[in-house]
């Protein structure tokens, strides 16, 4: 029995993800032409900027494809592989573990029919690597020596990756305290000519109600060099880091939280519960309320230096705290919770949803947010832009709900277009590629319907990866 | 370089917004045949009697499209345009102000893609006033001048537009105060055939914690000449100015508030809370726990008097305040919330729910509750039916959405039919066109999956735009 | 007039349900030629195994269709027709009455287009029982007769109907007190040759707070012969019975609460409530927390004895308390509510949600979560499945939006497989082939948008129906 005959064929349909009627798909086909081609922009991720720092060989299959990535390895869980078994949280593979680890995922290849993982993986092993059979039990080691052996070559590590894939700008993810070091050092490397630029994620520096929060501030203190210790001290430290975030080039502050209310306290209550949390005395409430203000406060921030608003709320991280105790964080156990905005944003939005400098993207997990209440505030404020589907609906149908959802109310120029919100290198050019389709077929249909003429769509479609994201973002 | 070649060809297609699939549309198109002529029935809007009491000229296109419709002044704003930009809440424009109102929208064409305000300005345009080019910023002051050009003619005032767009009735939304006196001078005027009728709108005296509320009860007991210091009083007057409105042929009532709760106040807390409010003493608390109880009391009203309860709840008016207190209400800032229906309509209907004259018209903002809440309970009480959709969610992929939610579990039979809901005269025929052809393609769609004959689907088209609305609206 | 001429013809059509667009289905087509014969798992429904042990003919064709079933009744009353008219509750129907109620049905055929009432009634009619006219107020009589005088024959009394439903198993649902003596001589039965098997509900013993409790509790004890009055022996109980199910091929317990919180109690203060409810005394506050502290004693449970754990949360039952009170339970005026999984479960998935031996299978009738929570969850946990389209979501565009929510977040192999959750006996066929033809149509869709093989498709297909269900249920 040869490996050829009971392991099919891979092949990336030129057609793929385009809708089936014929007219529409001929359509949709001369709408993606137009912007199959253009540059990547990427104006949020978690690549490690030491990645294109070092350009050193990506590992083996199983760290770039799997190990480290929850999208791949929880629906592995689920099927009833343990997170031990796929190396999580244990560093680097020997060739024997990574081995056995890559035929773990290509035995339970099946899991992944229907879902975009599938979508991004076989493009990534198509396109990048080369290879030619699906993955399954059969193929696993053929599979597993073509990209190990192209893993070697020079044309495979990041710098190269980066130029292959086309990308004009990444946004990396990162600490306030971090001093950005590895961004400098690459921006000035001479061998360099591509574009990575930090975010400012506070969230940890917020949340005063968080074990470690006291620690935190006191680091922040010293990163910034002023004294955290009161309130104002605080702020100004946070206000700091911004400035040290723009000096490196960053254009956008991002917050997580479980909820995005953004009710004001008074200051002096500000500064007391401040203290209380510092001495481990906040109530959870108290803490809440910490964070809700200072979500305010940094919106206030943004008006006076310019830095994109980004909330990305709504998810119950660890949801199994047993499993992020033994592997850690960000390892496929986050479940999304209903969010709120209307209520939540309009204390922000009443002073500064129409200040000229202000930029807020809101991305949700919750789909029942974009027709209510994403869509009417979008419609409305020049500041507020629905970001496009993120995380869990990052996914073809998932997208197309989101046009269906928003676009008669807010149309398309009030969306952010595409974030690939990935920490997985290799998955950037399949994961852009996925959303121009959709939004090829989606333009497709309004001009089938004769709502938009192709013209026009071809516009929106080359608008929605270009001036689209490059306005929205201030890159 | 002529206007002609810069701005493309305003043209509506014969099928656009019937479904791609040529199968499909053709049955489709035949559906839309047996309904597209139908007369106009109008059960839901905001149009001013006076507008065709007075029969006078419309001013000038800016008047006529953009400055009184939040729907169109919205996605301007949003992108950037002022709303003193676009003379909202300054009175009558001048020449010169109205056409550059007028080109700020041909200016932003491009924010209307994929949303339905795009598609009703171009067939009012388009079919109404023989407009055949795109708005640009090229065509801009051509199209202006057709359009004033044609406002002048006696073929484009409001009565002989009320005859050309074939309208067989028109609800207004008034005030429990008004005198309907322009609505008997209108029924009274011998030139006049059509049929304008008003609609009882109570949210004012029902909010006893509104700012005004205890002037607002003042006015209607002297509109009623009965005493509104006490609590019966107050609902006397209440009944008695719904007994005008019958006088006036009213045939419904309705109701616009956060929530839809219908809990009971007993008498006594009743009156209490009366008081408390008159004098500017109850708490927001109490005011909500009286505006529930006064649901309720409509509803029983309703079933004394006939008139039909219709809801229009979950909207937060005024999100931006500051905009509210410069250009007024109305302007484009209001925003959907969340809101339950289940549990907040368990004590009306289980009071009237089988009342036989009771009828119950629940529209939402809030897609959930279609499938969840409102399609159940539609299918089961024989006075309650479910609102097709409304203001943002006007719109063609919105409307099948509802299809698709409601009809496997309440079928056709327990909607309400088409409501325009809006203030923008000529963009009535439109409206309804688009709901349609909506209505036309997912019939079709059932058609071509053998789930319902084709003669079925016509009898459903017909209904739908005939004895539906005519039945659930008491017309 | 002739009957034949005013009645159209009843045509199941081959390609009923199947996309439209005509290269998908003839992909679905062949998807479907797969399954469309595979034998029936029913792994939780509503019928009385009485039916099967006793196999008397079955009454007469209201009682078959009509009077017992909520999911046929509720839209007549909707049309005005009252649950009296139709003999809910009156028990045996004599001929008058039955072809009265008939002909009610046939009179309003209209109120069931588009609704998988329609499809379920038309495919039984056709296909069991040779009706070739539609039902209406012409053929209503001819149709009565038809179907009456097949239910006196042989063919159609229950057991030879099982068998010709191709039935391979069929769960019921079973008060916890039930001797499933009707299990066990069905079982026992030498001319039997079926499988049917019990299903432990144990919703009226969990709910302390409800009229009746305590009597519920005493009966469980007499019926484990454990003293159930206090908590320890009441535990003991449910625990006894669960083994009694499963000595009588018992595999689910199932259960139905207004919401799925699991929060734990203290063993004192669960102690406490259970002997403050069984003295009437217990507050409505800790009733719920009783209950929701039992479900999580339920899941351990399931650990320890292997039982399948089924949610179907979410419904306000007999929302209309005047029909309950005169017609009885389960008569079509249940509503559901917002549901609420993520926090709801988080405390039952940190104990068992890994364990080896744990399904715990969630349905529901609020769609927002499908996306938002289950998928999600059941992406994560190897003991989450999600459940398939329920109640008024077993239908065929609701089914489609199932797929398209859940699928590209948890795969295919994370949902339940069909479950057709009807006391309508004659009814399972034609739910189960509208499952399956909707299935085949969105594999086709992924197929034809190159995102899955054809071979892949009719895979999954097949699994759907045999070994997703059977190894998600433990049959």
């Amino acid at each position: 029995m040869s490996v050829t005959q009971t392991s099919p064929q891979l092949v990336l349909h030129p057609d793929r993800l385009l809708p089936a009627e014929p007219e529409v798909r001929a359509i949709a086909r001369r709408i993606h032409d137009a912007v199959q081609d253009l540059p990547i922009i990427s104006p949020h991720g978690h690549v490690d900027p030491r990645l294109l720092l070092d350009d050193a060989p990506f590992p083996d299959p199983a760290t770039l494809f799997i190990t480290p990535d929850h999208y791949v390895t929880r629906l592995l869980h689920a099927d009833g592989v343990g997170l031990d078994e796929l190396g999580v949280g244990e560093g680097p593979l020997d060739e024997d573990r990574a081995r056995a680890v890559w035929r773990r995922l290509c035995e339970h290849w099946h899991v992944y029919r229907g879902t975009p993982v599938r979508y991004w993986l076989e493009m990534e092993l198509a396109d990048i690597f080369g290879v030619t059979q699906r993955p399954s039990a059969a193929s696993a080691d053929v599979i597993y020596d073509q990209v190990a052996e192209r893993l070697g070559q020079d044309a495979y590590r990041p710098r190269a990756l980066y130029e292959r894939f086309d990308i004009s700008v990444l946004v990396t993810t990162d600490d306030p305290c971090d001093t950005l070091a590895d961004h400098a050092a690459l921006a000035a490397d001479p061998a360099w000519s591509g574009r990575v630029i930090p975010a400012f994620r506070p969230d940890a520096y917020l949340e005063a109600g968080a074990l470690g929060w006291p620690d935190a501030v006191r680091r922040l203190g010293e990163a910034a060099d002023i004294d955290t210790g009161d309130f104002a001290g605080y702020v100004q430290a946070l206000e700091e880091r911004r400035r040290h975030f723009i000096a490196h080039g960053g254009r956008s502050a991002d917050h997580s939280h479980p909820d995005v209310r953004t009710d004001p306290l008074e200051p002096a209550e500000a500064e007391r519960i401040h203290a209380a949390a510092l001495a481990g005395e906040a109530t959870p409430e108290e803490a809440v309320a910490f964070r809700r203000n200072m979500l305010l406060e940094m919106a206030r921030m943004s008006c006076d230096d310019g830095l994109v608003m980004t909330l990305h709320p709504g998810v119950r991280r660890d949801h199994h705290r047993p499993t992020a105790e033994r592997f850690g964080r960000d390892v496929g156990c986050d479940i999304p919770i209903r969010v709120e905005f209307a209520d939540a944003l309009r204390p922000v939005l009443e002073r500064y949803g129409t200040h000229p400098d202000f930029h807020l993207v809101a991305f949700t997990l919750d789909e029942t947010v974009w027709s209510r209440e994403l869509a009417p505030m979008a419609g409305f404020y020049p500041s507020v832009y629905v970001g496009v589907p993120w995380w869990f609906l990052d996914a073809p149908d998932a997208q197309r709900r989101f046009r269906d959802a928003v676009t008669e109310t807010a149309g398309f120029s009030r969306t952010s277009g595409f974030v690939d919100d990935t920490r997985a290198f290799c998955s950037i050019p399949a994961r852009h590629d996925l959303s121009r389709r959709i939004d090829s077929g989606v333009l497709a249909r309004l001009v089938a319907e004769h709502r938009l003429s192709e013209e026009e769509a071809v516009d929106t479609a080359v608008d929605l990866v270009t001036t689209q994201p490059t306005r929205v973002f201030k890159l």
